[in-house]
């Protein structure tokens, strides 16, 4: 026996890669198929047209060949309801769920399609009713935030997800962002570059969220990422209890890790100026406690303070004290994180890996991101999630700050 | 003005370098000395003794002086006793704190050394009485931990740390672990080795705490470990809810990261089966569960709960889920492990540098560590504590675990 | 103005991307195209065919892109002869000369088309003709071996380049050796693969180049690969001066870098054991009279030299020495390496970057490559060259040699 | 039956750890001393003296702990001339030839110490006499500088080494180059000591070599590498072909690697202008004649040849051409870099771990060396040589240099 199903592509579907894909997953899924239609783009401004009819022995492979053309951009002729079963128990999803991407997803409920909100990595979709029992919106929720009775999607009917086209043209403040990962790249000109599409995602009133690790601060480039902050280049920061313990060490010691970040002298017990930093910002209650107090008086925490910028300060098992202002519980931390990933139209992520892939995990594929690291492999895990515009760049933290700093600063 | 005090030393100390690193404190500090008696030690079996008297321009210098060189072994002709003071608020410790080490250390109070419980780093020391109001014991306590009233070491009087010496006779099953860090090493040999001083802890009714990443997951390394676990060699372990998750997907799906760890395929949504493994253990509502229920049937952690092995899985703001036996709460998660580490004889750290550093964040300076990664950074990380007895390995841990199981088993 | 030329596409064109290439290189290059005709394969073993007419805005500009579109497998409808020019001098090439890639490539010389014999990147095209004038053969050379009165291709003219396709199935031996690289896989079975892989090439009468650093015998592999070397899985082998002087250290004195690679001990003087090998072999003349005065009687140069396996040794300015059979003119060096290149089927790269450079710059395209170090950056660059059978391993080349001399003379 | 023999040391003996260290040899290699004298410094401007008599079994054993001693700083009591024996053959040392380290060395020839000149690691000491037949002076020779009949040094008697002691005072524009290796610090600070190192060294007149990476010119710092040749703070380069290939590259197209390092644009062809640049200068004859003809008219190799700073460019397997400057001989290369390196009074080794390698290979031990690389194991891997004042960074030289240059320039 074969059954059969005919499926639709249009757009610029040879130049984009579409075609080959969906080619390739008939092929590697043991599928046939017959292109009933071709209408070529004759010229490069021109769309194109295919339609296949696509066979398979049975109806489920049928159904998986289909589904996994939807998740490469074709669109099935007659499309069919998304499924949705009530969640048995809090956190638990009814088997055979639909787990998403973190591209933009449509899920078809009555034979609308609905734009499924806040899409991230890895969540469940739950589609919402209203009053009148209309489906009013879907949403990605993580597997901890279901609530028993939830209407979860499940199998792999009408859902379709649109992969982000890169832009041809590299162009534009943001055109170098699809350069991907290169430790051999000019470094002065990529940091240009990136200057360039801050200031120009400020000037489209884009909101920037800064994920920062303490390397940065041993490496000096505190001063200059509080200017950018007190100058307004920074609307969110997102990091851990080690960042702020390590920038209000070198407020209140002058040290980093213990060293004189001037002299590069240690101070004899240097090596204990963070946990002095800690009992110090506990006894005042909080970070914003002992900026009042004027204990606090320069640096990056203290600009967010003065300059009304929230930050996340996420917990984390090798953390000393924490900080009062330190989220211990790290799914707690997930949500707040979560909350400046789904507000952002740019993420720095600076030399952090943890914190880095924490906020990564909650971005759609949209998101404009900048990866910054000394370590290449960094970067590059980084980097490998499919986002339209990125750009990674393997370099000294220390150096990279003061120059960036310098270049937007000095072109205003 | 010029205030003096006597101080001695004793012991093989020129050849342990007690004595250059007290010339060198006193240097260093602004301080000065005479030698007042010196008696070397006229073979390799004799010990010396040496009283300095050490000038300084400040009472307060020579105090700091004095607190240095105990640090590095001398010890007061006069000793005076460590002062306290009661913590003013829960967590808050009296300005002044003394700060510790991760080596042994005494505390002098009403004239008698009480040796410090429990010791690791950047911990206060409490000092309890017992019921007639004497002192009972001193412990080490994280900033976290400390309740009001509190009684908290201050200052630097009356305290003596005597930092681990390392044994000049590179012999017996451990004496390999003064190796350090390398690279370049004979692999095959230096697995020898392990499995020697993993036997040899077993023998001596020692107690072993593996601390594991998911790398090892991925590598195929899981069903040696499993192995060890099965025969009675990890004690305790202690990993993150990516490790189980990890596992898990293995035993359910035969994939680790979505790839099928023995036919090298990747199977279709493979990259989606850590989240149905997850949702799986949350249905069942615990791993001990998710074994009771036949779901679970191999791996690590079908072995550990199979084999009453504790474990302890620690949050964090990456994960996916998370399992119902992670612990989200990071101060929570420490706590735990910090029962772990100090059970614990030798600590194997495989491949991940967040749960190990948490682990060595709480481990005493006496501690037996392996350190396996394939990253030197990683490696030099973990072993730059000052254990004395330490060795890092930079291998591939998917080869280096099935090769350690060969050694240990194969020798029974 | 505007000129046209027609170009035609045959065979799996949508499915191995060749179509989207020659569309994305006429846009970014500034042409426009029509398609003429277009016949899409209507199932998956049909090939496809498509014509188009490809524009620029002057002649230049056209001849550019349609040469670029034969670099990627567009073949003009009237071809045209390339152009041929004499060297000037010795070393020296014409202006414009044609630079080679690494794939496959054939030139039109009087309407015919010459496959270019021993093709190897950035070289020049030579024509040499036979007695009678005839065009008998184009061959690749490297720019110091060109003779004055050579006839060089240059131009854009006459060149056809056929990348190689990557087979659809990953099946096979070499199925795998798609896979790219990645420190996460499983090391076990991906060793299998390899293992299998090199049986494979053997059975069907394959030649195996093995390129070697000293990495190899410093992490205690030696004698697995002298194995392989005496069971006739090594035809060819690669290293340097290192490597030998390393290898005969192991031999006369039991260490590598100083080191006992079995005890782990570190005898005094071992540091030196090197110079005192190097000046052994300098006594005796060369590798193979020290083999025949039974100064040297184990180890990988040994079994080369008892097996008949031609090795080549490469001179390199870190080189102490160096020993009388290394090659230390670089060119010379070279020449040697890429007789050894060009007659392999299969190239084994093991924890070098310099010889394994020196070695793939001169590899076709169409060579199988294995490549293991435990730097994931050399990796990747050494993969990063269009070989369609490749495959990297980030991993500890001290157990990946024992481990794969096990599975294939185990398997036997 | 045991021989005995007594040594004598004398200075800072105890906070340069040299006691610490003769006790310890003496221990290793199975001897026992007795302490005949000990006057120790009674304060830290005093120096100390020690007496040692040392004993062994056998006679063998004894000399081989006083030599051992004599290269940790002791001094026999009745010290005994070196051996020396002519070399049999050119490149051939006599038996038990001793071969040196890198730190300053004197060899006692009847009855004289004799400083050996051009003091490197693992040579030979050759004695030479003048007319008269008296020893004129001592000098080490690499092996393949052997000549039939040199009077090399054997065994270990007569030889004394003098290891550098690391000043106490971290103070002076060289103080901080004993600190190591850190990717963890401040950067910027890092940088303004290694400029105020360099304009204290051309201050005493130093000669500053400069040892760079084709990584260099990729990452945009060639403009202000040349600023530095140009205005005089570099005296004299040592590279491979790559580098000055790429340097050249820049200049006549405007691209590194194929990429316009200012547009960060690929154009087309661009991966072949190396192998332009190439063939441009083989055209010309050398690269002077390449700046005479105003072919190459920016970048580093134009300023060393317009300001007569004198380069090496050595080759390498790798090297494609290569230029007709570049020694391809390695032995030729070794002699030409060990030139510079024994004239250099500081050598900066800049992303090149090849050159790097070849020049520290030669440095005497008391040579400034600043070594900057991305990659932490490099640096790790160039410092652990024994330099007394060294420094290692582990930061991007595409903004290092940049930031280099400013600060030696401005603050002119």
């Amino acid at each position: 026996m074969t059954v059969s199903r005919s499926v639709e592509l249009a757009g610029h579907i040879i130049d984009s890669g579409t075609l080959q894909s969906c080619f390739g997953v008939i092929m590697d899924m043991g599928g046939s198929f017959e292109v009933e239609e071709f209408d070529i783009g004759r010229s490069k401004t021109e769309k194109s047209y295919a339609r296949l009819v696509v066979s398979a022995d049975t109806d489920d492979d049928l159904q998986t060949i289909i589904h996994e053309l939807h998740q490469n951009g074709a669109t099935p002729i007659d499309p069919r309801d998304a499924t949705v079963e009530p969640a048995p128990a809090d956190q638990v999803v009814p088997p055979g769920f639909y787990s998403t991407t973190n591209h933009p997803t449509d899920i078809r409920i009555e034979g609308e399609w609905l734009a499924v909100d806040r899409i991230e990595m890895d969540c469940a979709v739950v589609v919402e009713r209203n009053g009148n029992g209309q489906p009013a919106r879907a949403r990605a929720k993580v597997l901890n935030a279901i609530e028993e009775g939830d209407l979860v999607v499940t199998g792999e009917s009408g859902i379709r997800v649109r992969p982000p086209e890169r832009p041809r043209e590299r162009s534009g403040a943001f055109g170098f962002m699809q350069g991907g990962v290169s430790s051999e790249r000019p470094s002065e000109s990529t940091i240009e570059k990136i200057a360039e599409a801050i200031t120009q995602t400020k000037a489209e009133d884009g909101s920037i969220l800064a994920v920062c690790g303490p390397a940065l601060i041993h490496s000096g480039a505190r001063e200059d990422l509080a200017r950018l902050v007190r100058k307004g280049y920074i609307d969110m920061l997102s990091a851990g209890n080690g960042f702020a313990v390590h920038d209000i060490e070198r407020d209140l010691y002058g040290t980093s890790l213990g060293m004189n970040t001037e002299t590069l002298d240690h101070p004899r017990r240097g090596h204990k100026h963070h946990i002095y930093a800690l009992s110090e910002v506990i006894r005042a209650g909080s970070i914003e406690n002992a900026v009042e107090d004027d204990l606090i008086t320069s640096g990056v925490m203290y600009e967010c303070v003065a300059n009304d910028v929230p930050f996340v300060l996420a917990g984390s098992i090798r953390d000393d004290g924490p900080l009062p202002d330190t989220i211990t519980d790290t799914i707690e931390a997930q949500n707040a994180i979560r909350e400046q990933a789904h507000e952002a139209d740019m993420v720095l992520m600076l030399s952090t890996l943890l914190h880095s892939v924490a906020v990564g995990n909650c971005l759609p594929s949209t998101t404009r991101v900048v990866c910054v690291d000394i370590n290449p492999a960094t970067v590059t895990q980084l980097l490998d999630r499919g986002s339209a515009q990125a750009v990674g760049m393997v370099t000294d933290i220390g150096t990279f700050i003061p120059m960036l700093a310098d270049t937007i600063l000095d072109s205003q």
